[in-house]
């Protein structure tokens, strides 16, 4: 069984458009003028590492003053929106709180999209940055970093008690995993009647250190996954719930949001998944070789090599 | 993807007995006839609890002057052999180490089928059962209780370095499960070339205390297979690697083994996915009523109360 994706995508077209070769974008004036939205992933397309990508303070300023709407996105649920907000700002970028999708803010957005009842709370198996962004939507929540040190006594008999009011438990990255909060969120999926299961993501790795991968958020995912038999509700990429909510918090059709990323099976699938536009980046991971390579079925609507490629629309419109 | 289950399944037939009903047991001298070894699950079948099932001792006690081979399993991988037969003991019954096919056990001697190279060691998640087994089999191992205390330190630029001479990785239930062990673990599984990813068993649940279910085996498993995005080698039930090392060990054929359970999805598929006979007891978690369901699909060759009712050979023998 595959993960529940909220919003389930239609079926994707990039099998059928694995023969034709994704163009080079000629006219990112055009591209910018079919687009209220931008959608950035931030790791290879703004940033890398530690170092801010050539250009990018003033794609952004550009596309702001054009009156675009911008989003930038990332799995990573270890920090709220605020928290994750000071990686821009050390960067020397303008960016603010609404302006980022962090996942830990897309499992809050998405119990309120969903109404969560006032009387129920979240048990977390995470860190810091979910219960800030649920503290921050108004719904209460127990577990996460205060379970950390927690330990199970094993004496014959031992019961262990749950809270009966627990209506979701939210799964994100925790490098405090232990087994009270395993069997805690199993107890609350099992047996809470109507109790949900929300991964922030199911992402394999993440980078903790820029020294090496890093297990990621799948793990603590696939632990919980494994002790109850259920699928998790995905909120953060590759789901399309975010465009889901920008598209109805803001009143725009999908097809006016452009996704803009530098991995092709997980941003592009992502952005044509939520029936965007796509734009690929070649400041990432991915190389030209091989997004035209015959074994590559993922076709965005365009390449090019970073984003301040777009610039040149500016150029265009004061010439 | 599903695991891998070591030895797949030939295709059952359970779907196309779903419309005969198993027969009662009649016949049990007939039954003990064809059968050299007899497998027995052992929660619902020889205990329940802490309390021995009616007429078991005397059981086995004619089953072994017919001269057949007995075996118990159990899924549980915290115990090796050894350890594991202090329950029979306590439960005044005599069974030897030989006899009792523990997940841990199973681990070491796939290992060992397969014959694991000399100058690799194992890294464990799991607990002691796992090391003893894999100390008896002359298998160097890492890992396991050990690192039950060990914290990552994340600071920038932090590389966790891991033994390039791990060869595989057991993975069972560890009630000290952490993420030191995770990252270990999936730095083996991906970056050691050829590391096998095995699982002792992919359970739920067990049962820590008699007081509730606890989270399982699959839930270290299943964070390994989040961060790995790799599917485990099985050996516990239900794959059935276990019946091919008792038929290779023993020259026996896969048709002259029973397998005695009180699961129909466990236990019976286990067996029949094994190619042995199957005998259901119900003095266990099925009924008559859940048998005889249309709702199921698994038939096994036959059912009966309780492994005693076998006893009734002996009244017909000596008859």
């Amino acid at each position: 069984m595959q993960p529940v994706l909220i919003s389930a995508a239609k079926p994707s077209t990039a099998a059928a458009a694995s023969s034709c070769q994704t163009p080079f974008l000629t006219d990112a004036a055009k591209l910018i003028d079919s687009a209220k939205t931008f959608i950035f992933d931030c790791d290879g397309v703004i940033w890398k590492g530690d170092k801010l990508i050539n250009g990018v303070p003033e794609t952004l300023d550009m596309l702001r003053s054009m009156g675009k709407k911008l989003v930038f996105v990332t799995n990573n649920s270890t920090k709220s929106r605020k928290q994750y907000g000071k990686k821009f700002e050390s960067l020397g970028l303008d960016v603010t709180e609404e302006e980022i999708f962090a996942s830990s803010f897309a499992a809050a957005a998405y119990l309120k999209s969903i109404n969560f009842p006032s009387d129920k709370k979240v048990y977390v198996v995470g860190e810091a940055g979910i219960q800030l962004e649920l503290k921050q939507a108004g719904i209460s929540y127990i577990g996460g970093p205060e379970d950390g040190d927690k330990k199970i006594d094993l004496a014959p008999g031992r019961f262990m008690e749950h809270d009966q009011d627990v209506g979701a438990v939210v799964v994100g990255f925790d490098r405090n995993i232990n087994y009270y909060k395993l069997q805690y969120a199993t107890l609350c999926v099992r047996e809470n009647p109507g109790c949900l299961f929300i991964a922030t993501n199911c992402d394999a790795v993440t980078h903790l250190t820029d020294a090496q991968e890093w297990a990621g958020g799948g793990a603590m995912v696939g632990a919980i996954k494994g002790s109850t038999k259920k699928e998790p509700l995905v909120v953060g990429k590759p789901s399309t719930f975010m465009m889901d909510y920008l598209a109805s918090e803001f009143k725009i059709s999908k097809s006016e949001i452009c996704m803009v990323g530098d991995r092709l099976d997980t941003d592009i699938l992502f952005g044509q998944n939520g029936g965007c536009k796509t734009l690929l980046v070649l400041s990432g991971v991915t190389t030209l070789e091989t997004l035209q390579s015959p074994d590559n079925s993922i076709q965005p609507d365009a390449y090019t090599n970073q984003i301040s490629d777009l610039l040149s629309a500016k150029k265009v419109a004061s010439a």
